[in-house]
Order: structure tokens, then sequence, then C-alpha cells
């Protein structure tokens, strides 16, 4: 049985990357594309390398008959998702892929997007889309959060660790290296090549990052107490991935262990040998988060590291594994390509 | 029928390409991979972006049962490939990625390789394999002779023009813009990062380049006298891709109608309408080639644009397509992937 | 002595580049930098990398007391420069870096431009400002017409050999590779990293580039005939640089010759060995052009390639090179610096 | 006066720095040139970008009579550095590159190296370079070792810190993001362009890296007590720059007054305003590093930040600066260039 999908939010890098997804799925057919802003042109002129698919033409929100569709990806932007969805039909499936239901508590919304949420039932109702600890949840669910790219890296190095009460909860150091397409094709100065290529810098640091509003109620909740970590996300000339270097307090070994026997079986999670790291390269294209575990000469003290597309696994992939928990699908079903290595 | 594969220089750029397309081919099986310097190693060590993968070990080619495999991919340097099937069983269906078996004359290939060779009766056996125009002989061969990436890009933008006889034969200029990965994963000064990221140079220009020998061999039997071409290859920083700027005198609406008419039906080359222009960036990581061509304000003059993937199209997508037709295959299976953008 | 100086449009990249080389000349001082968008932010809120140097705020243009400048830079966008420029005192000494006052013809710069000129007197008066072939009539200059740097490098590569008849005029394709900085600090889609590093394509191609207004204008002088080239760009990742193969007819040896001995004694214009190309590597932040000739297999056909900085030797450092000359400095002055590579 | 200057070990990326920064000196004259692999070569040949420098060509050490030296920078690889100086003249003064003089301690350089050292009264003559802590040592030095490019952009974060006990010295973490050409111009698989670019991986992590050597040395000296830091060294897709992430506990507004006061009147060091932080984008091709302090939500928390040009602030630039010291020379002389942005 192939499922109809809709897209709303085409235009986009996530959105574009649903579509190449979605093009390798056994059981799904693009039936609508909606972009405001670009309705009426072929997918084609908008991003060229989808060219060989048979796409239908982009269109507004407004002009989609919801009645013939299984399934709803919403990759729009934050607070425009909140409105558009409360429009949708009650019993739609939707997967949403913007920060409006990632936090389950609107003062904690309001606090890191600076606006009251417009949609809090909804907000009550949304899953929180990290496929591989909510999969039980998401099955069931209508409505599903997409996580943040980054705090989905962070969650997969981190949140065995949390739960198993082997490291110190108040001395947690996340550093992440991030691609630029987690910004989406937004036209900002620091985002053109010129800007970028060739160089480093941090941005959102000293605790301001929105993503944090996702570390604090996922690991406060795993832990039963308050957790807060520090986080710097910087921004590295590379198009796709984001690399997490976690500076915790545990020993090696046993964070390692842990590790691994979380996520066995996992398919899209793969733990390397203990001492190796994992490198963005080799996840790119792909579903996979490779994660990796070093000691340090300071005894008690450890890194973990994780790797993944942030357009793929940190986001639009995630979508799909979702898409398909939810429609019951292979969890994998279009997702096990191979990364693009060089 | 799943078919038993074989990969001779799997720990090269284009034998971990081959890996990763037949990953996802339906009925292919990877069942030995050799690496002579790398033999006894796992891929995931070679090749960690292919860690998911359950895939022998690296071997020498000495330690390979031939019996049992039903066709070999050989990635293997020049020369040196056609050493190695030479003492591979007769009966073997072969696809050579190499260049050894690119040109029919034994005089030609010593004129632009330096030496002799050493496999003439397996030369002349060979068929060529750019599968557009060699479909039938490919479904009949048995040896397999993949072409250059730059005279695959170059062909596809001038064929059906140098056949239909609508350009210029005596003024065709070849400009092309290489990405680094064609040159292999070899360890040579000018293929560092610190050498080749933020610039462009010029190689092997001035008529000394060796994909010449296939544009001479090609273009002069499509055209029933000889046909010598002008070429530039220039590296570009990036990992993927070759954009063919090619200059020609003609009129550039028929030279459109000519390269459309003569594509129209094939799955992986795509001519863009008339007056727009391919990217590399929107061909990566797919087995599609964008043909473009437009006119200039001197009457009389066109340029005709090709952009294609040379680890993809250009070689090891190319083998596949080759060996999906010796074997039987959809000439598509495990071919059809979207390109990877951004 | 030591002048005076004023930038307009300081917040591009040309205006960057200017403060940049100026802060290293012995005898300028800038006393005034505009930015309308951005006035009242100081450089180093606008261009973290001059934080080092005491400069003036951005200020409007209207605020600015010409009377007590020595000369005027100009690196405003075009059509604003002329109006500009018209509003200055009329003896102010201007180096214009825009596209107004290149063209000496006004048809030919509506042809071009679009637009009707608004200051034809002024556009009568300016001098062209590329340095090697019009020192004289820049020294006595008051207004003086930055190139197009696109335009710069090709006819580097060409225009002795015009002048000495060594090429047929009615056969010449220029194929340039253009880093991204030519296209300035502007918000376009296209210039986004996401979309241009790891790729190639060709823009403003079949004979619809504005600075095939310069070819014609200088080429068909220097002929004493029409001359019309073929000119096709491409963007590649790169922030900084132009490549130009020029493709010819001609004796490779006679027209290496003619540019050695037209170049000898210029102290930025450098004539490789025959035979031996340059890279966009090697000129990099400095203000020499790099300039190679190299034969063809097929005789009487030759190829010369011209390597510069577009922001230097190609717009900046000619600027700063001609006011040199007007201003009777040493014309080296604040130029010499050595690329940065890599 | 022209100080007459040798440089051994001029074929790799220092090397070729040290002669990029010295041709911009006002009393330097490069007199003597090595290359023991390339003797015999132009650097013209060797590094394309000095073509335009009338430069002495490439001999073996042996060669040079350092008679007529007044100094000789040593760009050799660590270990070799050592046996060289050693047979240098003794009263020679010498700014050498390498590790070999960087660790007081023998034994702590034989733990870091693997190897024993084999001029340990070389070794205790050496004053540690980092200009702007040893400037009095400095100039009365004949042996002047160069520090870590990673040692010197920790050190210029956190020195005034450790001095001044404003943060906890038990819980110090030190990420960095470090551009490829501190690896040199060396053939390695991991840095060849197809390798790195469009991807981020760390190396020498868990407390292995040999800088560690001197952030140990340096900060127990100041502390008067043992310090140990954590250090991740990642590498990113880019040619120059590092950029330190210096996580410490401490209060961010003492953090910040403790640095700004501490490099008042630095010329090279420049501490932004509170809350802002550098990026490598903007001190690219200068001796310039460029500090930020930022506080988090977490209180009691802080970010440092440093970013500098590790060719030139990090080794080369500081080299020259050590230099100019040592000759009596102005601290800046040759060294005042704008960074080369973009």
């Amino acid at each position: 049985m192939t499922h109809r999908i809709a897209i709303l939010g085409a235009s986009g890098y996530t959105g574009a990357e649903l579509v190449r997804l979605i093009a390798g799925h056994p059981n799904m057919e693009i039936v609508a594309l909606s972009g405001e802003r670009k309705a009426g042109q072929a997918m084609a002129t908008v991003f060229p390398h989808l060219r060989h698919l048979n796409l239908p033409v982009l269109c507004r929100i407004d002009e989609i008959d919801f009645s013939g569709i299984d399934l709803c990806f919403c990759a729009l932007p934050h607070k425009t998702s909140q409105q558009v969805i409360s429009a949708l039909p009650r019993n739609l499936k939707i997967v949403d892929l913007s920060a409006d239901f990632r936090l389950r508590d609107p003062a904690e919304y309001e606090k890191w997007y600076g606006n009251a949420h417009s949609a809090v039932a909804l907000q009550e109702e949304a899953v929180y889309g990290l496929t591989e600890f909510y999969r039980d949840e998401i099955r069931a669910a209508r409505l599903v959060a997409g996580t943040g790219c980054n705090a989905a890296t962070g969650q997969y190095a981190l949140r065995p660790l949390v739960s198993a009460g082997v490291i110190d909860l108040d001395d947690i150091v996340l550093d992440l290296k991030c691609a630029v397409s987690g910004a989406g094709r937004s036209l900002k100065e620091n985002l053109l090549h010129a800007e970028l290529s060739e160089g480093c810098n941090p941005y959102a640091y000293g605790g301001t990052h929105r993503h944090l509003g996702e570390f604090d109620q996922e690991f406060s909740r795993l832990a039963g107490r308050p957790v807060r970590v520090r986080f710097t996300p910087h921004l590295i000339p590379a198009n796709r991935g984001i690399l997490a270097t976690v500076y915790v307090r545990g020993d090696a070994g046993v964070i390692h262990e842990t590790l691994r026997a979380a996520y066995e079986g996992e398919p899209f999670l793969q733990v390397l040998p203990f001492g190796e790291a994992p490198s963005t390269h080799h996840v790119r294209g792909s579903n996979f988060c490779h994660l990796g575990v070093a000691g340090d000469r300071i005894e008690g003290r450890a890194i973990v590291f994780a790797a993944l597309d942030n357009l793929t696994k940190g986001s639009s992939g995630q979508a799909l594994q979702n898409a398909n928990l939810i429609l019951g699908e292979e969890e994998t079903a279009g997702l096990m390509m191979a990364p693009l290595f060089p």
C-alpha cells in the first residue's frame, strides 16, 4: 500500500531533503508540495537536483485537499508551523520539523522562543520525535515534533549516560561544530560563502541557544532532577554535518560500555570501538549517527563524540523514520542509503 | 536471483563508490573485496562511512576464489589492471574501471600511456563502456572498459552533434572543471587541502591529457574522419563533479534540439530547457548527467554544458549500469538515488 | 607628504580591501569612510578584521567635507556611482571602482547596463584604469574608471597579442573561473555557502556578461576594427581569484615571446616560462597577475592563462595603483605585499 | 642597518611564511634558504607565490656560510632541529620553530616526544618564545624556542587568568578548531582535500596531544602548583586559523576585565568588548590574536575565545616578532599587515 504524502514548506533545505529521501521509499508517494512564496513553480526550478523526479508543482497550503493525504510533513518556520497545523484537519497525521512542539511546557516555550504558544492543546498532544527513545509513543502518535538537530546530536551522546547515572550531571560541556545548512536557505550575511568558508566562529554561545530548552527538558526528565548543560555551537565551513564533543566526568570505560549496550541493535546508532572518534565526513547524506568515547589523561574525565548529518538524521531523516513508525512501515524504509564519501 | 560480486581495488575511491552503490542494489551481493596493501583490514577501517555494512575483509587478489563470482569489477590502477585481468578466468564477466581497455588501437594506447599493451587480445575483446551509445555490445560483452570520467562528460555533450553533423568538427574546445576525487586517493602535494582549496588551476593542458585518446577514437569513428578537439581540464576545490563547457560552431537551436531528441527517454541524461545551464552541485552523488545549450551573441556559435559526478556517472555508477546490462538486470537498478544537495 | 583619502562605499568588499591596502601605504591617511546603510557604525563592527586600525566611523556621503580630501575612492554600486560623482566637487580627484565610467560610448553603456547614462560629460572625461596600458593618461587624469575584474584578467592575457596581430581576432574564447567575492557582499541565494561550496556553474554566459562591453571597446580600439570575443564566466567555490583560460589561434612561441616582451619591467605582471600555467592560489591577496602560455598538439593553436586576485589587482589594488599615479607617488607604494599561501 | 637572515627548512609552510613576512620587513635581507630535499631548486618552483621576490636558491644546510648571518630561523622538523642547531656556531642567534626547545625539563620532553633530548645544554639555554610574556628574556636570548601554535592560542586565552587566580584551575577545558596548515606540507591521507573538506573530526584527543607538555609547564609555573587542562584539537576544512573555545569556572566579568587589563597596550592582542566572540576569518594572514569572553546562563561559568592564524601569530609571525626583539628592531616591524578578508 502506498501512502499519500504532503510536504508543507518544500522550498527549504529540509523540505528538499524529505523529497530526496521519500523518492527512495518503497511505499510513499508525494502528492502535494507547498511553498507559499514559490507557489506555481516547479520543484526542478527551485531545486534542480530533483529535476529527474515527477513531482507536483509547488502550491499554497490552502490549495491542498488534505482529505486524500495519509501523512503530512511540516517543514515550515517556527511560529508559522503552530498556526498552520492548528488549521489542519484534526485527524491528519503530522510530522512537524519546526521547533514549535518540541517543548512540552508552554512557559519554557515562551522563555526560549519569546512568544506565547498559540496552540497549547497541540503542544500537549505532540510526541517528542527522538525516535530511539520514544518509539512506542511515536507509533501511537498523531503529531510528532521533530527535535532540533543540535539537540538530537547531544542527546545521542548523553541520554544513556544520564539515565544510567554514570556521569556527573553538574559538569557537562557540549561543544558543537555545525555545518551551515542547519541555518536553512536564508539570506543572511554570515551564511555567504565569502563570510563562512575557510574559517570558524561560535554563535548563540553563553547559554542562549534555543536547543538548550530541549536539553533541559529531556535530561532533567531522565535524571529526575534539574540538569543544565553548557552548550556552544560553532559554524564550520561545511554544508552538512554536526560533530558534538562532549566533556563529561565519569569512567570512560563504563561510559563506552553504557552507550554500546544502549545502542546495541539500533540500526542507525553506531558506537565505535573504545578510543576511536567519528567524523562528520563519514555520515554525510545518511541517517547514521557515529558515536565514540575516549578517556583523558586525567582520571575520571572522558569525552563522548557524536557525528550525524543535520539534514538527515538531524531532521528530515528523523522525520521519515518517525513517519515510518506512524504509518506502520519498516522503521528503516527509505533510510538505509550509505553515506556519501568523499 | 542475487549476483555474486567481487571488487578488485576496493581501497580506492571508485572501489568505495561501487560498494556504496551496490549496497543499494536489490540483486547484488559483494562476496570479495581486494586491496593488496590493505589486505587483512576491515572496510570500516579503510572507509569508515561504510561501517554499517556487513562486508568481506579486504584480501589479496590471489586469495579470491573466482569460481563463485558472477561479475568482477576492477578498480585497479592503469597497467596493473591489464596484468591482473590477463590472469583471471577467461569466462569471468568483468567491468574494468581503469584506462587499460578504453583504446582499441594498441599503437594509440602506447602513444598515450607510454608503454606497450601487454594484453592485446583482451584489448580487442573489450567493449567501450559509454552505456547509452554501446548498449547492445555491452549486453553481449564479457569485458567492458569503463570510460575516462572527463571523456564521458565531453562525449555526452558532443556525440549526437558529431553524429548529426551539426557542428564544425575542426573547432571544438572543451574546457573542463574537475573535482579532485578524479585523481584518486593518492598522496600528491597538489591534492592536499592546503594546496587546493580556495583556488583553481589547469593541469595536463596543451593537448597532453590521456583522455584525448578516447575523444579522438570516438569522435573520429562517429564522424568517419579524423576529429581532434582542444581539451583543458582544471582542478577546482570540490570533491565530486565535472563541468564541461564546450565551445562549438553551429546553430544553437539545432544543437539543443539534436541533444534533446538524442537523449529523449534516457533515464540518466537530462537536457535542460534551451538557454539554461547545469551545475555540478545538482548531480552530486547521483548517476545523472545534466546538459544545457546556449547561443552566443555571435551568430553560429554555441556553448554546450554537461555536468556529472565523476565518481558516479563518470566511473562507478557507469560501471554498475554496465554490469546491470551484462547481468540482465534493469539498467537503472541501484542507480536512481537523487543527488545530494546541498 | 600624507594624502588625505576618502572612501565612499566602505561597507562592501572592495571598500574594505582599499582600507586593508591603504593601511600599509606610507603616505596615505583615511579621513572619511561612507556607508549609507551602516552610517554611524564603526568599521570594526562591519569588518572585524580591520579592528586594529584607527579608522573614522562610517558616515553618510553628505556628511563628508570634501574640501580637505586629496583623493576619493568610489566603491559604490553601478548607477549610484554616476549620481554621487556628479555631485562631488569638480576638482576632486576620483578613482571610481564601479562600472559607470568604463565605457566611453553612451550608447554602449546603455546597451550593456540598460539605462541611459546620467553623467555623459564625466563619462567622456574619465580615463580607463587598466594601469599598465593607460599610465600617462592616468597620471594626468582627474577621474579614473576602474576596470571590471574579469575585463582586467582577459585584457592582461590578450592586449599585447591583439596589438601585435599575432592571433586570429575572430576566434578568441575566454573561459573564466571566478571567485565569489566578485559578486560583492550581496544577499543572493546563489552566493550562500550551501549553494556554492563543492561545485561549479557558469553564469552570464552566451554573450550576455557586461564586461563584454569593455572587451569590445578595448580590443576593437587596439585592432582598429571590430573584435568580438566569446566569454563565459564560471563561479568556483573560492573567495578570491580569477583564472582566465584563453583559447586563441596563433603560434604559441610567438605569443609567449610577445607577452614576455610586453610585460618586461612591469612590477605586477609576471609571465611564467613557456609551457607553465598559473594558479589563483599563488596570487591571493596580492597585486600580482601571473600569466602563462602553452601550445596545443594541434599546430597553430595556443592557450593563454592569466590569474589574479579579483579584489586586489582586479579592483582595489588596481585602484590604489592608479591613485599612486594620480598623486605622484611610487606606482607600487602599498602594493608589494606577497600573496598569501596557503 | 640590514640584518642578514638565513632560514633553514624553507620548503615547508612555516618557512614560506617567514619569507612572505620578511619580504615586508624594512631591515632584513634573506641571504640563505635551505631545503635538503629540494636543494638546487628556486623558491619560485617550490612556492610559486613567492616568484616576484629575488631569493637565494634552496641549498643544503652544509652549504651555508654562517659567519655572515646575523640571525637564523630554523623551520625544521622536530628532532632534526636539535641535531642541526647543535652543529651551528655557538654564537649564532637562532629562532627555532620546532618543538625541540619548548620544554625545559628533559624528562618532560622525553615523555611527550618519545626520545631522549640530544642537546640538553641548548634546551636549558633556550627561552620560551611566547613574546608578550617573555619579552625581556627574549631580548637577551641567543636561542628562542617558538611555541606550539595550539599552545600559543590556549595560553593567550588563559595565562592572565591563571596568574590572577580568577578561575578554577582544576576545571579547564580547551576545545580547539584547527586549520590544516598546522600539519605542514606533509603527504598524509587525512590532509587530502577529498578527505578533509566539508567535514570535521577530532585528533590527538584524550590527553595525548604534545602541546599539553607546554600547557602543563607554563600554567603550573604561573600557578605555582600543578595545573592540568583538558585539550581536544579538531581539524576543520580551512587552511589557516585556530579558534580556541575555553570553558572555565569563574566570574565572566572579572575574567574579561583581567584579560583586557593584561593586554592593554599589546599591539597584537585584541580583547573584544564583553560578550563578543572572535572568528578565525578576521585574523587570517595577520599577526593579530582576537580574544573574547562571554558568561553562561549558569552562574560562575564562562567561556574564553581566542582566534589567531596558526602560520602567522602561531608560528612564523611569532618567530619574526621574537627576532625583532633579539636584533633590537621595533617589535612590530614587518608584522602590522591587516588580515585578509574575505
